[in-house]
């Protein structure tokens, strides 16, 4: 939790400003939704609890516009900034230090059964309004530009991607124009 | 009802995978907007009773983040998922069975009075953030994706559309590259 | 105040048509955003109050679905249709007579420090979904279309932009086809 609120901090410009502003990191609608996953909706689900996990993941969607599915797996020091409309679905699986910007989609295509959700490596961020769908992989160390849309393509480490559909701009700090590689093809 | 939530049921992987699931459709924010606007707010719109309508769909919105204008004519078998941000304009009107995700706008372009927002066909599937602006037709058995904008251009039935401007990708089920047809001519 | 409800009647449509929905513009959730903000927040934050402005920014975020952060500077007759998911940054400046719709963001690209977001001239349409990130300058009487994506580039006065990135596609009423100018080279 102290990781989550550090991400807050560190990664906010406009709190980062001045230690006056620090109180206001409880004011975060991301750290009341990632609290209550963290801490009971995830648990409760992986007990296989039926219903309460789910009903704690719409309850936390109607206070802070971000839904978490109960399923999803968010690594430490994870930060969603603004929120509104952030879906993250139950297959999904986040690593360390990642942050994401409202009306982020990490979601399904609709057309798998069991593993559907994106898997996203470690240090990643996802800019507004950039939609994940399928069960593809994001490497770590991968920044993925505002209204990006990724389906059934793998994302290698340390790149910038943006575009719809995406296109990989920066590979280890060189600029460069690729198309990402299919990773599921239908 | 029981078909919206059928809706629910069929078209959603999280839920359709058990049984046990089921009385998880009971927490879906799209059942709670679509029933109001149903069974209350859009019968009295056609009484032409003022405000009240209105009224229920903005308290709606509040409660579920899906803004249904009263005046909209929305067919069986509906399915919002997930529905965060949704926009449904006046003069909208979608067919059977059709599915919507969040951030779907099917609005207006702001230059068009009485009819001013599209009619959608049966068995219909707009991905998230789509945008649809005009008094356009969208026929049957469409598939629109993701971050998908169709502004004036109407959409043949059976197809799939993608991009920003839309381009029909699949056509009858043959992979096709097809610019929309104008519809409207400003 | 007054200039805001005027804004709402003469904007949209769906109230325009007609005396009876005159009071409808009391449920918009823009007009209670836009008062808080105006009146309290904005003042409170100008006197640098700590914690107060922003928890109220906050909670009109959770009423209404946008979020407008204290120091943001707001002209006359502003209008945000719909509003879900709007978020509009700190250093943000929005001239006269300016509409945004739902989805909109006025954010930061988080490279710059002091002034971070873009600063708006009058009478600037701003469509769906849109996203404008930096400390760019926006010209007067621009449109900028749904799903508009511009970054560290500024718009000139009396065009219209659509696309991601943006391009220029009317200027002055001509119908022309022009990169925009990069404004921030990083």
């Amino acid at each position: 939790m102290f990781e989550d609120i550090r991400a807050i901090y560190e990664n906010d410009p406009s709190v980062r400003g001045s230690i006056l502003r620090f109180p206001e990191v409880i004011l975060y609608p991301c750290l009341h939704a990632i609290i209550i996953h963290r801490y009971i909706s995830h648990p409760l689900y992986k007990l296989k609890l039926p219903f309460v996990p789910r009903f704690l993941s719409q309850f936390m969607r109607f206070l802070t516009g971000i839904e978490i599915h109960p399923g999803a797996k968010i690594g430490r020091g994870f930060f969603i900034d603004h929120g509104m409309g952030v879906v993250i679905g139950e297959t999904a699986e986040i690593g360390r230090n990642c942050t994401l910007f409202h009306n982020v989609t990490i979601g399904g295509t609709g057309k798998h059964e069991g593993k559907r959700h994106p898997t996203i490596g470690d240090n990643v961020m996802i800019g507004t309004s950039a939609t994940l769908l399928g069960p593809i992989i994001i490497g770590n160390n991968v920044k993925i530009g505002a209204e990006t849309f990724i389906m059934n393509h793998d994302v290698p480490d340390s790149c910038t991607v943006v575009g719809a559909p995406g296109r990989i701009v920066r590979m280890n700090g060189q600029k460069v124009d690729m198309p990402l590689k299919e990773s599921i093809i239908e």
